[in-house]
């Protein structure tokens, strides 16, 4: 079997698209976490990759930052 | 403040998604489920838009689609 790209890899994806995302904004994780309606050290966490988010709160934060959930995952 | 789209259409997305590559494949539900290392059953309720799933089952989903994860939400 052709090797899958790891679980990791789509965590990665996401942290660094909210990172950028979060930066052109001039907003901090606080800034994100108030606006997305989720707390500050989950958003955190989900920007280091540790935490294996739900959709509902990836579009959440999605929605937060103006962006499509499937642009925030490419 | 502008109206953000709701939770539900993500997971409309990836449903329609889901459905539409696996029906490409002429893949039963049990046969991604196989392939994504899932549960049957956990594969219909996404498919019906009942599970708020995780990221990492997602890509377990992508992989076993052979789409990216931005893919399979777009």
């Amino acid at each position: 079997m052709i090797a899958t790209p790891s679980r990791k890899d789509a965590r990665e994806i996401l942290a660094l698209n909210i990172k950028s995302l979060r930066a052109e904004r001039g907003w901090s994780q606080e800034d994100l976490a108030l606006e997305a309606e989720l707390h500050r050290t989950f958003v955190a966490h989900v920007e280091m990759g540790r935490r294996n988010i739900s959709l509902d709160n990836i579009q959440k934060i999605a929605g937060a930052l103006g962006v499509s959930v499937g642009e925030l995952l490419s």
